[in-house]
């Protein structure tokens, strides 16, 4: 297969990147530019006019995704096929979504089986809600902790807060990702042991750092006066590895499984997802799969040009390939989403930083963006300045829900100035102020002619940076199950174009080996002669 | 004065970075390199011996510093010199660390003026404590909500989680930075309307944001049955323009003020640390001003090469300008720090995110980073991937802490567990694991050879990621206080490298100018002409 940067639809990119480009103030006037750059689907609305594309960039860009052969890896994946290569599994999170649909092609034996797992999971949440799960003294449970991190922690707890709005104030839900023991600490000191569920997330049931709290948290249960033979019933299992699970004392009923094919990033569909149904319900829980269902069918079925995981994807690429961004903001208007960031940051990076090809080769094209971001009005008042008036291009996505549905009496007010302040960094961003619009308000703010002349530079804004906007029309779950899946497609399409894997993550393999040797060492007290330098004395210093 | 980029120093260190330059793996085997790359002061240790510098490098980097007159540069801002220019102020967030110097530089008026402030606020903290500041029925307050955003809200509330083992029980505390009313309904729904005090920390008074939450506050005080001459009691401001706070009706003895000279991002060392003292207590907070006063007295007095703030700001200016890499990472290794990211974005990116240096020119090199980060141990099991095998040159600042006293009875075994994956992704990310390492491993754990070669590509780990390792002994105020002190340090003297204005941040103002005009559109429900076709297509979907 030609080299990617050697293809028609590349070279016609670069070529058009070479060119001058308007500014974004004259692009955003290109006629029919609404028509292309602004599309719908499954409650979410993208509007990329504020991007630095105009249509025959756009042709050329889903020319691109054509070459690359996007729609048949789509379907691939879609029919359960190997795609997960250095791994040897299919990538079938899309058939956590359910649903109706008579011959799903991942086959109907795999959506039964979906089904029945989801229906244990839903049944068991219900019954923590309605108090039928008890602690060791026949209280209900009060408090529910998750114990798990990275994948197993990042999807339960954006949603979870995502959709807190339905949460019930009978349950105070907890997480618990990282294994510095104050964080598990600051959750016991204030819990109820006879009152306190905890539910172990971790697909291999091998991850140290989460065992390491399962097993403090069953010490703590222990010296609290609930009897051996009760301590499991207060923990819930959810894992790939099942065995593993209930040969550690698990009670079979209250183990929930996902499967292999599921990647830790996509599992918040899966059982990993149990805080959600508990917290929210599992009706919400199965809103949200319908809306990412939605985005589904929309990605299988809608012509490229019109298809929204494609026309992010292509922006992404744009950006990354031809503009040279390194990085993507990602910036919620909207509270709720506090976590959402967090979440793209590892659904993006974990699957696209990746410097070799699916032949083994290392590419000469950027690669996945380092992904960050945090809710907007605060990113406003803190770090937008560098994005404003600093050296670096940093392509936005903005965030927004049209209707706000909160039972405070001033609450439209507030959402009039959040929308305002989501309108207005966007047209600041891309449309910026020029040194002469600058310097004229300046002299009309009444400033003199040589004092408005030095501040001038300083209060300069170059604009051109592209913004994306994505509007929900209100934060609901079936809305944040289609965000998700539009991210979660989105990844694919990029993953696609650039030939990378986007379902493996050999990064984290190498830094689990050193730690074990590093633990090693620590118990021993000892500072083995084949360190580096640095290690020893840093370990030495540790020792001592 | 000679350009930057044509400066001995800067050539010299430009001739250095040209040269083939040993991989990390063998760059930490240099002779005497712990003696120079391994600093300590004011209860932190700074470890470099993994950035990509080596002994020549770092006297490079020293005569930059010196040429560009840093000591100078710091000496004026210490004596109170009007090194803030677009603003015509002083920048004297280090005369609020206080202490028992003689004859501070910034006068013993200016002092006195500061600790009666501080007093005041310590004092208030102390009533708010000991249950003797009550609400409307009588009751003592139990709830605190602080209102602020930005400087007012990023400092205490990271302050406030990294001191949290300190916390009394019998005190709640909330922040709520976001117009976005799904916030402050979060907290009011939980609250008792007759045992809550606001916090209203707003430098100008004027910060819209957060004054319609102060109102919000108001109403629903007013509506859960506060007499209206009663509410103004459950209100504390925080201020730089008292006057305006009590001409809306704030009591003057809940007007707590501090400077136009303190910077939001510079202003947690002032009375918007009230959060802080009223969580943690004013003995606290006092220690973390100690702290950081001890990180002042070194700034001033260590030689530049064993000077801390200077050797982490080399450490970025070499990363930057001469390897290219356009971001930061933070990532702590104890969760008590999970929101220090967030606040050394703010207070890095808003003071560094320059393109225009003092004397209003473009410049011609590299400016502030995009930084960003996370807890470390839950980074590795997200986006760390990226940073191991991704594109881009992500350097690292990994902060530990030698010993952890936290009250599990497993907290050794926990602490240990993250000290070992602290000193693993240290070593990962600097040495790597080559093609043939990681080939030889493949083969050795009995995968056939064509496997073994197809699979090595994609697990090998190329290195000579710069990381930087900073040690507290013990998370506790006075080192919180130190390393804060640290970072705003490094970021003086990286600006005043680069010679750009660290002390303002123009780069909000178009936003809030047109959030106005934004707003004053979507109350009156109309999409004027003038607007650009964007805005206006998204402001008629929205008024819809």
């Amino acid at each position: 297969m030609t080299p990617l940067t050697e293809r028609p639809a590349w070279r016609a990119l670069a070529a058009l990147a070479a060119r001058p480009q308007p500014h974004l103030r004259e692009l955003l006037h290109e006629p029919g530019r609404g028509d292309y750059a602004r599309l719908a689907a499954a409650g979410i609305e993208l509007d990329f006019t504020r991007q630095r594309i105009d249509h025959r960039i756009y042709d050329a860009l889903l020319a691109l995704a054509r070459e690359a052969g996007v729609e048949a890896q789509r379907d691939a994946m879609f029919a359960g096929e190997p795609i997960n290569a250095t791994e040897g599994r299919a990538v079938l999170h899309v058939a956590l979504r359910g649903g109706a649909e008579p011959q799903p092609p991942w086959g109907n034996s795999l959506a039964a089986e979906i089904e029945v797992e989801l229906s244990r999971a839903c049944t068991f949440a219900e019954a923590v809600r309605e108090g039928r799960v008890r602690g060791f003294s026949g209280e209900p449970i009060r408090h529910v902790v998750s114990l798990g991190i990275g994948g197993s922690d990042l999807g339960p707890r954006m949603v979870c807060e995502a959709l807190a709005a339905h949460a019930s104030d009978a349950l105070a839900l907890h997480f618990v990702s990282n294994p510095d023991p104050a964080q598990l600490y600051a959750v016991l000191r204030r819990a109820d042991p006879a009152a306190t569920l905890f539910l172990v997330s971790s697909k291999t049931f091998t991850t140290h750092d989460t065992l390491i709290n399962a097993a403090s948290a069953r010490q703590w249960l222990l010296g609290s006066g609930c009897p051996p033979q009760q301590v499991a019933a207060q923990f819930a299992a959810i894992t790939a590895n099942a065995e593993c699970a209930i040969a550690s004392g698990y009670l079979p009923q209250q183990v929930f499984r996902f499967w292999d094919w599921v990647g830790g990033r996509y599992s918040v569909w899966s059982a990993i997802g149990l805080p959600v149904m508990i917290a929210a319900g599992p009706r919400q829980f199965r809103a949200l799969l319908d809306g990412a269902r939605a985005m589904d069918a929309h990605f299988r079925g809608a012509p490229l040009a019109r298809n929204l995981p494609v026309a992010l994807a292509l922006c992404g690429i744009w950006n990354r390939n031809f503009l040279g961004a390194p990085t993507q903001l990602i910036a919620p208007y909207a509270v709720p989403l506090a976590r959402l960031p967090a979440y793209l940051q590892q659904q993006d990076m974990e699957s696209s930083g990746k410097r070799v090809d699916t032949g083994g080769n290392v590419v000469d094209y950027g690669t996945g963006p380092i992904v960050w971001g945090g809710l907007g009005l605060d990113g406003q008042h803190a770090y937008f300045q560098l994005l404003h008036q600093g050296m670096h291009l940093v392509p936005a996505d903005l965030i927004g829900t049209r209707r706000c549905e909160v039972p405070l009496p001033q609450a439209r007010q507030h959402h009039q100035l959040v929308l305002a302040n989501l309108l207005a960094q966007a047209s600041a961003l891309s449309c910026g102020r020029t040194h002469e619009e600058t310097l004229a308000a300046l002299l009309a703010s009444g400033l003199p002619p040589d004092e408005a002349a030095r501040l001038a530079p300083h209060r300069t804004f170059p604009g051109n940076v592209p913004v994306s906007l994505l509007w929900l029309d209100t934060l609901d779950a079936a809305s944040l199950g289609a965000l998700i899946a539009l991210y979660e497609h989105k990844v694919f399409v990029q993953a696609a174009i650039w030939d990378i894997h986007a379902y493996d993550q050999w990064g984290v393999e190498l830094g689990k080996t050193i730690a074990a040797e590093m633990q090693a060492c620590l118990t021993r007290r000892e500072a083995p002669g084949g360190l580096d330098p640095s290690a020893k004395a840093t370990l030495a210093a540790l020792i001592d």
